[in-house]
């Protein structure tokens, strides 16, 4: 499926449209994706930590092996079914190669979030930062962005609902608990969000190998929208013509690029030096 | 096993005793170790090509589909023999999850390097930079270093022999070529390739959430070797006693670390500001 284009864009600042199926619940351990509306099973310590921890979160049960259970502690768990287990038993019922540490948790997918009213509640002693991601699918990179956004303050991780990771369970590992800190908003259309942060007085920076300027060269005094694209392709050229500048993280010419995670928490570094 | 005590580090600065037996070739794809000296399937196309291009690398076979033996070009290919295969069954000759872009290429370890002689061979344009690494196991992890150390034009990643990651399919695709271009050296005994740094005016530096000071009030104008610790345990006690100043990066407090990758990814943007 193609984007729409912008004059179909019903909802730009919404992660989801109201009107879209949400499923049932599927009952099936191994299911991946949340965007369906059915449970998901978090995995790791503090993946699964931070979701006891969120208010916002509903919950199904929790299946631990007697340490994890330890580690995570009663009052975190006061509101979840335990069922105990061994970790052979916990790998059996997650994907292949899910690090789980003893624990794993139901959960149900984070109620959408309104960018408007994210930023509005923003705390504003700082520069509000929003990370904008153009096409990143790798749910690695992408939960390793969360966790790096969740360490800088940055106040919502933006993404095409349509090509965006689903808030899955490797997701979540990788983001080590951000997923619950972060707001992480799938929007329809990517560049009708970046008029609408320019609107509210975001300045709009392309982070890119071949941008124009060394990114500390473009940082303004106020708020910053950065937009980071595939290790692949990079940034589609329409969202980048809607950004202000365009910038690259100087490096050695024998490397390429840096890894996108990687450069994003540069990014976020130099965006909060100082602050 | 555990680490010998100092009195009996033997080859401080070599990266593989020279009497270790180093095993036949196994003939197994799935062979994912290096150590023993037998081959290892390099994979992505990065990670091939920049291998290809290394004269110091001993090369086997290279397994390809048509269109990245295309994409990686003839001239690169004349080093040698080339198998035709589809994706499938190159997937199927990888570890499982593998993503291998139509590339595996045998090869043969790295000749082991020598600390001091890399040192000595070193661009003096610029402040020299060691980053070493107290037990981080993780191939990705490790691998995403190496790819960030060579962005950073760093003189070399040294490791313990025996907690350290083998050169393995997994490290090298995570390092996106960079295994070819950063001095990967394995030592014995950390503490003592420290005490030698610091003999040879290296200013010692641990990176940890509970460091002393930010980073940016640690840097000094000449070399610096970087210690980083494993993401569950930190920097051992001795490893750390053996530096002149402990840093950390400012961070949320919502969030106990940044993962270890991002971490090096930015104290080495840190300390190329201004190079």
């Amino acid at each position: 499926m193609r984007p729409k284009p912008p004059r179909k864009d019903r909802l730009p600042f919404r992660g989801k449209s109201p009107g879209k199926p949400q499923g049932k619940p599927q009952g099936n351990p191994r299911e991946k994706r949340s965007r369906s509306g059915g449970e998901t099973w978090l995995y790791g310590l503090h993946a699964v930590q931070a979701a006891l921890a969120n208010p916002r979160r509903r919950l199904g049960r929790a299946v631990l092996t007697a340490r994890a259970a330890e580690l995570i502690g009663t009052e975190l768990l006061s509101r979840v079914r335990v069922e105990p287990a061994d970790a052979e038993a916990i790998t059996r019922m997650l994907p292949p190669g899910a690090v789980h540490q003893g624990a794993a948790l139901e959960t149900h997918p984070l109620a959408a979030l309104d960018l408007d009213t994210v930023l509005n509640e923003a705390d504003t002693g700082k520069r509000r930062v929003v990370l904008v991601l153009d096409q990143l699918s790798d749910p690695h990179n992408v939960g390793a962005i969360l966790r790096t956004a969740a360490a800088f303050a940055v106040t919502a991780v933006v993404v095409q609902d349509r090509n965006a990771p689903p808030q899955s369970g490797a997701l979540a590992k990788a983001a080590s608990g951000a997923l619950e800190f972060v707001p992480y908003i799938e929007v329809v259309n990517i560049t009708r969000v970046l008029d609408q942060l320019a609107e509210r007085g975001f300045w709009r920076i392309a982070l890119a190998g071949d941008g124009a300027q060394p990114l500390s060269n473009v940082i303004p005094e106020g708020d910053v929208a950065l937009v980071l694209g595939s290790e692949g392709d990079g940034i589609r050229r329409l969202v980048r013509e809607h950004c202000e500048a365009s910038a690259f993280i100087p490096i050695a010419p024998q490397m390429e690029s840096l890894n996108v995670s990687n450069a994003a928490a540069i990014a976020l570094y130099e965006l909060r030096r100082g602050q």
